[in-house]
């Protein structure tokens, strides 16, 4: 994108500057990440699939018990407003607001509500035409854990493998799950042509729900492609046909090496393009119609 | 304790208001818990083990990569004498600092630093008396973690059992790791006095390796009991003689029950008492010689 430069924060609904002071140092969600998030694409002044993203962060909201307030999707849609038509990432952070030390939460919650609006991340363009290799992480993800499932600010974990991915010359790391399964890429789900059907991990794997995971879900079927949400093993994946990783603002990006193995002939896949072809039309259909440069896979 | 309302917050060895706003929304560790941090226990001046502390966040640090500023202990200090002559809890924390959307982190990593002095958390007056109850967290403790071991700021999950265990009735929860064995409270570490031997669980088991933790450790030779590191199940616990649990604010709090069970005859017992009076003894002796009272165990 062209318009990279601005970016823009909004706490508790009001217009902040970028550079300036925001928060206590004893907000909860930056002493012990008690908060959640999501990262949505803003397509030039409409959000994709905001009300999904809503749904999903309130229902961790209430897994935490932390207030919902009422406000969330006005103050989106306030920060939207003033970013004007761009394309951009939006990121809306909830977090238990400010707490005394430990644990226990206070009795008087008042939660802290960001909103910023942000370049879309650099993706090189060599991804979506030659694709990306990933790293399996030496940790490994916990399907077992209190948070499974929900989008949570804990994401240390996600940044070890990264580094770890950075060190190995891999553009992204796998986590398995600790029975072994394949469960996601760092901040990406991950889908793989299997015998035919499109698989992905379920929620059970340890697997975030991800809204561009749900899309592809939806679409594969038009495409004529069977869907599965089953867990599978690494060796599956490596033997997979084509593979891809999917979020809100790399979209779907072809996996095209899992270490130092190439998946399929180690090239992106024909049913990959396809589905980041439908995907992309998704998007303009329910964000509007205008021409997306930047999101035309090659 | 009685001074119980000064609240200190340094930021980057600056002093800081505490009502004030000291943070970018924008920091990695309120975005994606990017840091670690200490608790430690200030005693009248001096910090209980500043050194010990101070090695392990350095080790966590080198393990994620970010730089650790050569000032960390001396900003420590600057908010300990500011402090004066109190008990409290000093907590340091270290995040990558500012960052753009997205796991990868900045090319120009400008860590951020906060010291907080804090009033000692309130402890119930009947938890060394009568000691606590704990509920069994329904989700599990993740050895196999990118991060296991390091004092990160990923709380959420200990915050969510912590929830569970007070809808539970319990004042604390403890974590199983995947593969059942017992691992650790949401932010203090178990042990056990099983057939004569004090057991807490080794590192593999997800455990933090607790700084108080460490002290039980050296001394339980002394009071004459064999200690071992070493894997066991939550039936080993529950039929444990006594069992307490040990941070630094909460120093070694006897436990009782966990779920439905009560632990030996459900009263604590006398090695919790003797390792609460000599761990007592080893804090006054390392950091001054002056009555404390508020660590007294009845």
């Amino acid at each position: 994108m062209t318009e990279a430069s601005f970016s823009a924060i909004w706490i508790n609904g009001e217009r902040m500057r970028p550079d300036a002071l925001h928060l206590s140092a004893c907000d909860r969600g930056f002493t012990l990440a008690d908060g959640l998030f999501e990262t949505m694409h803003l397509f030039h002044g409409t959000v994709f699939r905001l009300d999904r993203h809503l749904r999903r962060l309130t229902r961790g909201l209430a897994a935490l018990g932390i207030p919902a307030r009422s406000e969330l999707r006005d103050w989106v849609l306030d920060a939207v407003d003033a970013a004007g038509d761009v394309e951009a990432g939006v990121r809306l952070t909830v977090t238990r607001g400010p707490g005394a030390a430990g644990v226990a939460p206070p009795a008087d919650v008042r939660p802290t509500v960001t909103v910023t609006v942000n370049p879309l991340p650099a993706v090189p363009p060599d991804v979506y035409a030659s694709g990306l290799a990933a790293h399996v992480a030496s940790g490994r993800r916990n399907q077992h854990a209190m948070t499974s499932g929900l989008k949570t600010l804990a994401y240390t974990d996600a940044i070890a493998a990264y580094l770890e991915a950075q060190r190995a010359g891999a553009a992204d790391a796998i986590f398995l799950d600790t029975d072994g399964h394949c469960s996601e890429a760092t901040s990406n789900n991950l889908f793989a042509l299997i015998g035919g059907t499109l698989v992905t991990p379920p929620e059970s794997c340890g697997a975030l729900p991800g809204i561009t995971r749900e899309a592809v879900l939806e679409l594969a079927p038009v495409l004529g492609v069977q869907t599965a949400e089953r867990p599978f093993a690494l060796a599956e994946l490596v033997a997979a046909d084509e593979a891809f990783l999917t979020s809100s603002l790399r979209r779907i990006a072809p996996l095209v090496r899992v270490g130092e193995r190439p998946i399929g002939n180690g090239r992106p896949g024909d049913l990959t393009r396809r589905c980041a072809d439908a995907y992309l039309s998704l998007v303009r259909a329910e964000c509007g119609s205008r021409h997306l440069s930047s999101l035309d896979t090659p």
